[in-house]
């Protein structure tokens, strides 16, 4: 293959700019062009919250590389307000039409990148397109958004996801009165829901005005202004905005009316090269389906960070696949190694994370697993400041292989997510996360890290020292619930039902707790009861912990209100 | 084995009393004793400095259980105050001293643990023993230097280790003027200097007095209160009070007398089930020898987290052992599997955290490595407040095996060498760094976070993309030093000799660089130096990169002053 390869990208966001970097980075002497719709490249999307709600003032600021960046530092061209229509694929020819002038010509490549990205969904319903009704995915959107702030007292924010929530927050900075009003049960659906309680209980303290289990059925415009929104529940809501955040779909037109392979979820197939089945043709990003490591499943995933991967993948790939290699180069190919849906979200001052599959993700794809809960602090008690940790880690019973994380709380939440999702990454198990290695000083963690308890509880539970109650089936079945907190704390609050042997008193009380029935134990956080159990196995009772104590019944609690 | 096996522990802080709980936990019918010489067991000794700085204000709350938490919770009897004199190891009998009335008395076991710990080192110096010269390893110790402190305002502390450093910055916010004195030219001698220079740097930003590279010789008690400290390189300085902190001994007389194996470098030996060469006898916590997973070396290590870890496996084995197992377990030995040396020290409002090999021991152990600096932001530049975090990467370079990380910053300093550790207990390489998928969100990380960054550039080494140069070898041959940076930078500072080629005219401008004698480049950080070496390889230069940019010749700048 002659050099001056003519590589072409559509789609100059996350994906499809750092393959367009890297490609040039692996050859020097190819044509790299760029082309996107809109007025932008390489601009930070996950920032456009944050500049709606003036944390992050300037919007230049949001412009990670500029049209003059690429050709002065690497060499590419990009064109801007460029549609690309058509896919030529016996040609090898793209269709573009200047968005500017209506011009339509066609350009010839020896590589095609597809990164078009996602687009936000919006429903067909009545008044949909009525003035006020915004979403948020380029900076078009939210100069609009910012512009109609003006004057503006109550927004209502459509969908409970990571955007959703964030536009909540900001939309509440600028002064807003804030509703949301979400479809699922819960907010923030990637969550299991009693994890999810924790944020709602959060915007609920915060002003926000949650709609859970409530769709909206359409919109009418005010007189004097503004739009009232229809609820499921029978509400009607007076907005001056409306956010529309319920999702994303991969923007895959291109790719089918080529005939590329769309997967089942409605993405751009490809392999783990980022090549689809036209072998001139790679695709990144939000359109495509990728892998999930823990459940096998194929499905898009809109995220920075994979795309990121994904782009430089695909720059390998067409550089092995052209030819046009680096003298001196001892390149492997690089794979893409699927995604397992690592993510963070900021909600007010509380941080929620996630690494791996939910339970409802496992039940979906017929996985079997266990659960454990627990509260650690960021960092040890005796230093002031300690916040806790809200965490559920899910496992494969049988090997302990790590299946997912969740986590809630005002610090170091993403820390221990990113540990657990490495291991998670590698193949890591339970007994993986008991035995780590971690930073420990006392403003920082905890000689026995929250990352090393949930291991050493989860390992236990593998290992055959405690056997788990599953709290869903709390009200179902003839178990004694015994608690084994101190008579004052069990004053101050209990499961319906319970008995209360404190701990310290247990030993010289066993003659009261029965052997014919199951005794599931229960304590603030779940270490008393742990330490009850193994006492009582010890002496020949059916016993079994609720995981992660009252702390966690409050959130079943709250979750079923 | 019957039941009512009696299990003695001496030493009751972190990996004795670990192993005390553990052991009661899997048998229930043990008798379990644990003998401390001290006035408390269980007590948080990294919270020490901080109690001194008043940070932590009630010493109760460095009493993480008592011998009554002990006894109520845990059926465990404690003696304090009770010293072990002599292990009789035929008869399966220790002799213990109660220090409070001299009474000798001896004990039984069926297996034993020892638990002793570390002695601060006092080295026998010219006027050591005289008042106003401390130690920081137990509570009464906290108790004198607190009570020093009443009038004093200048103090001097040996050593600066993570202890030093705690001391230091926790007088100085007692309001003393502040002395810190280390043998070695640098501070914290576990990270490499140059990474080292960044904590001496903010020391003397924050009024530390540092004299590096010097030794004390003795003391005088000066006229009038206080002592006059002599230091190797000549100076006299008046200290109100001295802080000793220069390392620690594994206590291993005991062991001694009893005749168990030591290794070469002073420890009690044993193997990975915490075992010693006496099959009823196990030893946990700072006076063993473990094994270091990177190098393979076996050393003591005074750190909690594998103090505790120890006491589990410690416990586990000798059930095992003892075949008291509990009914229902399917229990594998659990193994403890070495340390890494994981650690993490806070300095003023700087964190300092390091997992794996330093170059120092990398050198030492005859492993070759390969080293790359990076500055990146703790989260992505656009949301405000990012803080760089200095980080240096240790890998093979043949198959990219982690070696060891070094990390200096503001934020999020901790969670990266988390992650990392996490990889390198794992056997992981920089190519598993590179494809970590973590937590991103704006104001959480980047797109391509920091490990993410470091595997990136460590790959590209790897996989022969990039080539590094030795910055120690940058006064040497004949490179031509070329700096990318953009004019205005390079005015405001630069290596001597440095050619400047802003990377945006590097391309036009090829016929000015030799091919006959090697480039080398630099930039800010050394993202642009990489784009502009992918370019000169290409063009067929002999091209490296100076990794980090100015920013880590800064630290080798400072590091030689």
């Amino acid at each position: 293959m002659a050099d001056k390869n003519r590589i072409l990208i559509v789609g100059g966001v996350a994906g499809g700019a750092s393959c367009a970097a890297r490609a040039r980075r692996l050859c020097e002497h190819c044509e790299i062009v760029m082309f996107d719709r809109g007025p932008f490249v390489s601009f930070a999307n996950c920032g456009l919250p944050y500049h709606v709600g003036d944390v992050i003032e300037e919007e230049a600021k949001l412009l990670i590389a500029t049209p003059k960046l690429f050709r002065e530092r690497f060499d590419i061209d990009v064109h801007t307000e460029t549609e690309v229509t058509a896919i030529h694929r016996e040609a090898r020819q793209i269709e573009v039409r200047d968005l500017r002038n209506g011009e339509v010509r066609r350009e010839s490549y020896d590589a095609l990148v597809l990164s078009p990205g996602a687009g936000a969904i919006r429903p067909p319903l009545p008044g949909i397109d009525l003035p006020g009704i915004h979403v948020v995915r380029t900076i078009p959107d939210t100069r609009r958004i910012r512009e109609a702030l003006t004057g503006a007292s109550r927004a209502l924010v459509v969908g409970g996801g990571f955007i959703g929530l964030e536009m909540a927050e900001n939309l509440a900075h600028r002064g807003l009165e804030v509703t949301l009003v979400e479809l699922a049960p819960q907010v923030m659906p990637p969550l299991d829901p009693e994890m999810a309680a924790y944020v709602a209980d959060h915007l609920v303290n915060h002003g926000v005005r949650l709609q859970l289990g409530a769709g909206v059925e359409g919109f009418e415009a005010r007189d004097g202004g503004g739009l009232q929104v229809r609820v499921s529940n029978g509400e009607r809501i007076d907005a001056d905005l409306v956010i529309l955040a319920i999702g994303v779909r991969p923007e895959t037109a291109l790719a089918q009316q080529a005939g590329l392979d769309l997967g089942e979820a409605g993405g751009i197939r490809v392999d783990d090269h980022m090549r689809t089945n036209d072998p001139r043709i790679w695709a990144v990003g939000d359109a495509i389906e990728v892998r999930d490591i823990v459940t096998g499943a194929e499905r898009p995933l809109a995220l920075a960070g994979p795309a990121n991967r994904q782009g430089r993948v695909a720059a390998a790939s067409i550089h092995h696949a052209l030819g046009s290699e680096p003298p001196g180069a001892r390149r492997e190919a690089i794979r893409f190694r699927g995604v397992q849906g690592t993510a963070v979200c900021g909600v007010f001052e509380l941080t929620v994370a996630m690494t791996g599959a939910s339970e409802r993700t496992l039940t979906r794809a017929g996985i079997s697993y266990e659960r454990v809960y627990l509260h650690p602090g960021n960092h040890v008690g005796y230093y002031p400041g300690s916040k806790p940790i809200h965490m559920k880690l899910l496992f494969a019973p049988d090997d302990g292989r790590i299946l997912g994380a969740q986590a809630v709380g005002e610090a170091d939440v993403a820390r221990r997510i990113d540990v657990i999702a490495m291991a998670l990454q590698m193949g890591g198990t339970v007994f993986d996360l008991e035995e780590s290695e971690l930073c420990y000083a006392p403003q920082y963690g905890a000689a026995k890290d929250p990352v090393n308890l949930a291991g050493m509880i989860a390992a236990n539970h593998v290992r055959g020292d405690l056997s788990l109650a599953d709290w869903n089936a709390l009200s179902e079945g003839d178990a004694l619930i015994v608690d084994v907190r101190t008579p004052a704390e069990f004053a101050r609050g209990h499961i319906p039902g319970a008995s209360n042997v404190p701990l310290e008193e247990l030993r010289g009380r066993l003659d009261e707790l029965p052997k014919e029935r199951p005794v599931w134990l229960v304590c603030a956080v779940g270490q008393r009861a742990y330490y009850a159990n193994r006492a009582l196995l010890q002496h020949g009772f059916d016993v079994r912990i609720l995981s992660g104590g009252m702390q966690t019944y409050a959130t079943f609690a709250r979750e079923t209100d």
